[in-house]
């Protein structure tokens, strides 16, 4: 059935707030700059706080998963509070953290990540793919039968990447073509089964590329797309490198730019409202 | 000054054991096996008899963090718990993370995992590099300076990941040669400035590729084996492909032909002794 799949569930998100995903980067020095301890409670506060001041203005929160590991177990009970805020408040709640592995370690993650119940369970989880989308078996099982999501990164938003991400392989095609196209198939696979019009298989593309470097209009999924704000894209690059793609698809992270207008709940509010509305402005003229 | 750094360290530990690395790796099935709950205390219950029973015949321990994380945070506190208890016990530790991000995000992993007082604190931790190795500045940094160890993902023991492993960049050089040329740099870097043998930038290379595919001997860095036992390589295999290697700098990581040897610790010490045994019979021959 359509609007079941998370591909769905977050257009439907975008579309009832705005394009913009708050990116929850609790690093020590957001943490002092909120007058906030580098420990466990200054985790939760300011996790909670950009939760509670970012409802209906951002579809979806990201919290970045190694500022909550620096503390060990005590980082990760915040980032279970965290998370389970998140999801009661309504928001999409995309867990950052690139995990990339094979088979049966590839399950654990899901599980940890994806799994109804899990204590860490989240929308979506970001993955890495060096060891090859088609070992992460069970993370792409457990995605379509509880309607969760993945976001794979293709091409960052970081220039170190970019020799691997443009390597040729045998096919001709390059490094992030490829995993793009491997993207586009597992949605391809989920549309043909549930009519989603957005399948739930996402990938990472910066907002620092450049248009037309990849036919991202075949993807037929959810974009996530770091590099606006601090590492200089505007809502305007990205509205022209997604040029062409659905609307509710592109999901436009920042973090810096609006953390760092707290710890105030409304200057929180208005970072988010005013970057959430050049977003939807920005993308709603050519999506 | 020589033998400070993580490389040598490695090396020292090898040489007065054998080139074994025991995976901890508490999936649910392995907990079941062992009659242990599939829960944190099962976890730790595992973990810590594993690295009781393989002191002295094992160079390393590698806790796979996605088993421990699958608990969440009450996971993360058995996987502490078994850290320290294998730090203590002299082992060398590998926390194998796979993380792999850019910038403060990567630095934030750096303190989680190679931190000295974190509560996660290892003596390595493994990676992934889709975001280039030029982004990982403050992980190279806290491993130069803490004696740390990192070991980068490079050509996977498993098939799906080889297609991007092989690609080739714009230098001629497939992807997985440059990646092992970045962390011989590294190595280089570090040798000069401390005038160790083997330096602490290592690569995970797995025993199931084909000899001859990359110059494994100039990293003068550890590698990381998987592939031996249940993936179908064999001691000697792994004696062929790193032929030329240093000895001390190729440690060969099994996990379920010593874990499925358990739960008793004579059972568990046994498979451990022999398979390390052979390890440093066909690699002692040959390096």
């Amino acid at each position: 059935m359509a609007g079941s799949g998370f591909g769905e569930r977050l257009a439907a998100s975008i579309e009832a707030t705005t394009p913009l995903c708050v990116g929850i980067d609790p690093s020590a020095s957001l943490l002092s700059s909120w007058g906030l301890a580098d420990d466990a409670t200054g985790l939760e506060v300011m996790g909670r706080r950009v939760v509670e001041a970012v409802v209906n203005t951002a579809a979806a929160v990201k919290p970045q998963v190694a500022f909550f590991e620096r503390h060990g177990a005590a980082g990760y009970v915040a980032l279970e509070r965290v998370l389970a805020d998140a999801r009661e408040a309504g928001l999409v709640v995309v867990a950052d953290a690139k995990r990339g592995d094979i088979d049966s370690t590839m399950s654990a993650y899901a599980d940890a990540w994806l799994g109804a119940g899990s204590p860490l369970e989240a929308d979506a989880v970001t993955t890495t793919a060096y060891l090859g989308i088609g070992a992460m078996g069970n993370l792409v099982e457990l995605a379509r039968q509880g309607a969760k999501g993945i976001f794979v990164v293709v091409a960052s938003s970081n220039s170190e990447g970019r020799t691997l991400q443009r390597a040729q392989t045998e096919s001709g095609r390059r490094v992030e073509e490829e995993l793009l196209a491997e993207l586009a198939e597992l949605n391809e696979g989920e549309r043909a089964e549930t009519a989603a019009t957005t399948g739930s298989f996402g990938a990472v593309v910066g907002a620092t590329r450049t248009a037309g470097e990849l036919d991202l209009a075949s993807l037929h999924g959810p974009f996530l797309v770091p590099g606006v704000g601090a590492q200089g894209a505007t809502p305007d690059d990205v509205a022209t490198i997604f040029a062409g793609c659905r609307p509710g698809t592109v999901l436009v992270n920042a973090s810096r730019s609006v953390l760092g207008q707290g710890p105030t709940h409304e200057g929180l509010r208005n970072a988010a409202r005013q970057l959430g509305d050049e977003l939807a402005v920005a993308l709603g003229a050519t999506t």
